[in-house]
């Protein structure tokens, strides 16, 4: 299929935070892979293109998952009785030390992705682990299934296990030159993105190189950050110098002064860190699911929303057991009530409106104009046969806060990123 | 097939709170519909038995469902802004004053019945509306299924709305006698269960006809009990007499004293209340999923559990979002994690064996020697197939946890109950 068509469907999308549009059997126009808007009826100018006649089915912009972490994904829901740090070293590294062997690594990543490929998910920031070969094979694949994605091989440098950790800040610095080399002009729609595992992994050498990298690159940095309190307290003792935990990525040019940044979780951030965040413009990647997995706590994200932070959902496979995006929106409203009934009643509860914006503007932001059908936007959009769960008498806004409830992956039946069908 | 088989497979079952047993590759035999237990090889006296090969397939006792609203199930997901009794009035009570109309009754309550019973549930509490012909129909429904169900004709006589209460407690009364009449003898697996709505909902004069019609009967009562504090605070002006909450129902012997009562939620009991509970032996359907959706609060079940109350879980359609307690499970996991974060570090959370016990001999208790593969216990098992998530060098518990967190309404593929087949 061309980029130019026609989607006849009901069509709903974000157009604020707090403005959601549903236009019922309406028609959604693509030109050259960018969304012309909804329209009544066809006019002149479209009459060629071809229409897609989805009349009765949900069409939504393509949902978006700012963390996740690709080889993890085989082992999701295991070890959820630890905490976070404790989970990593007994089940995280050494899960992910496998991916050394590029048979293991293949088998997996074609499970994670394919998967991915057939979610309500359009594009995605993602970790893979510290080798670059498997890194590059989880390239390869998803550049195959038409995503639009980042992927960052990880660095990590200390605090690991004998089979997961790279020599020294050197080799680690090295290996990710070789990776941004093998993968120069590889690909069109996957990127590479600077992953300093998290403080604890990477040492000050390590930093620094690191954010040598990021100045002569122009790479776009993604890590962890305040998910859990053992974690911040052990930050503190490692990296004295730093203000807070979010300035010992600061003071290595690595939290979004030279280009864009997300950070997972954020659930204790400071209001020092906090205001560091939002000077810097650093996407906060909500993780509702995985901080509820690894008793991390709930993020203030109603706070995060009024002051104007960058946020988007991740996933955080395997923190998080669920790849789709619209679990992560009703687990977010879900914890949101928790953080008003239970710490802080000034705080009121997300709304549909404001969790559906986080899942698709909120995240889309970071790849660009994406994440809405009004004009201008690229065209990423996914096609959802709610048959089986509708029901008379609803309005297009109480079907969609339905999908996201209690859709998955089978209600997903067609999906389009910048203008192209994937299925 | 006849009631004496033998399942081949990978078994687990909770054998007491804190002790989950997994057997692999081993005889799971079931004599006259009852568990012979669990064996290495086949002894001469079952060696005329059926073997039923389910190797590599988890095999569990089924799943118990404390507390369901069957008309609410084609609502789920809707109105999730809304606290209780806002849900309530604005949602509930509209839809349930349908089930007036049998043909709208029965096409619900089809889909209701029919997505009951392919999921891993095999027994469970149902609250049905105040209608008497569509309870009925429910109960004929529910009974061709081969579940074994408890079902309750709702009484309210206050508090509704003009299309959904009784004129008053002599016609609740009345309406609820001509209910045990006609179905008197008419089934062998589906049960009545006194179910006055809730304090809100019945007056006085009604408790007291309910508490005679339960003396005369010999019936079991489930209701709901201190889920939310506009609720409790209501209650407390509707029954100034009572000294708690549940001394509303317990006043008038709706409390356990004369036959086994199930009580949703409790989240806010207070000490007296607990005692209460306790010393009746009321069983608390621990609900999480509705207490997150409804912004209810978190229950203390660690406490509950330590004190010995009788306790099982309850999705609480369409408070609850979804049918499967394997899901209510891992939220019972999450919601128990963020208790012990943020409201009493005193409570560790909930541990995989605990919400399994939870979800199956905990709620199984209410029917008697139900939820285990214990020898004695009625045989009701599921057949779970794991091969879509499963991965090598894994231990049957991690499997099992796993299907804990991921698995859905797709991998459950047998289900037997009192050793009778179902699919």
């Amino acid at each position: 299929m061309k980029n130019n068509f026609i989607i006849k469907g009901d069509i709903c999308y974000s157009k604020s935070q707090n403005e959601l549009n549903t236009f019922e059997d309406k028609y959604l126009i693509c030109k050259d892979g960018i969304s012309m808007g909804v329209f009544d009826e066809i006019f002149a100018e479209y009459k060629d293109f071809e229409v897609l006649d989805y009349s009765n089915k949900i069409v939504v912009p393509g949902l978006i998952d700012l963390h996740v972490h690709a080889p993890q994904y085989t082992y999701r829901g295991l070890g959820m009785d630890l905490e976070l740090l404790e989970w990593l070293n007994t089940y995280t590294f050494p899960e992910e030390s496998k991916y050394q062997d590029l048979t293991y690594a293949k088998k997996s990543y074609e499970k994670f992705v394919n998967d991915l490929k057939f979610s309500s998910t359009t594009r995605a920031s993602i970790f893979s682990t510290l080798h670059v070969d498997s890194t590059i094979l989880l390239m390869d694949l998803l550049e195959e299934s038409g995503m639009v994605t980042y992927v960052g091989k990880v660095n990590m440098d200390r605090n690991g296990i004998d089979t997961l950790q790279e020599k020294d800040a050197a080799e680690s610095e090295s290996e990710t030159k070789r990776w941004l080399a093998e993968i120069k002009g590889r690909y069109k729609n996957t990127f590479p993105i600077l992953t300093p595992r998290f403080t604890p992994s990477c040492t000050d050498d390590l930093m620094a190189r690191l954010g040598e990298i990021e100045k002569e690159y122009k790479l776009p940095v993604q890590s962890h950050l305040s998910e859990n309190q053992s974690e911040i307290a052990w930050v503190k003792k490692l990296s004295p110098k730093s203000t807070c935990y979010g300035d010992s990525y600061d003071r290595f040019h690595l939290f979004g002064d030279f280009s864009k940044t997300i950070m997972a979780h954020c659930v204790w951030s400071t209001e020092e860190e906090q205001k560091l965040l939002r000077e810097r413009g650093v996407f906060i990647a909500h993780c509702p699911n995985s901080n509820l997995n690894l008793s991390s706590g709930i993020a203030p994200i109603r706070k995060y929303l009024e002051e104007g932070q960058n946020i988007g959902l991740g996933s955080d496979i395997a923190g998080g057991i669920h790849l789709s995006i619209f679990k992560q929106m009703s687990d977010a409203i879900q914890v949101s009530k928790m953080y008003w009934r239970l710490v802080d009643n000034d705080f009121l509860p997300l709304t549909i409106e404001e969790a559906f914006y986080l899942g698709t503007i909120g995240g889309g932001k970071f790849f660009g104009n994406v994440g809405s059908f009004d004009k201008d936007f690229e065209f990423d959009a996914v096609v959802i046969d709610d048959s089986d769960y509708r029901r008379d008498g609803l309005t297009l806004h109480q079907r969609l806060e339905r999908t996201i409830y209690i859709s998955d992956d089978r209600h997903v039946i067609h999906k389009f990123i910048q203008g192209s069908k994937i299925f």
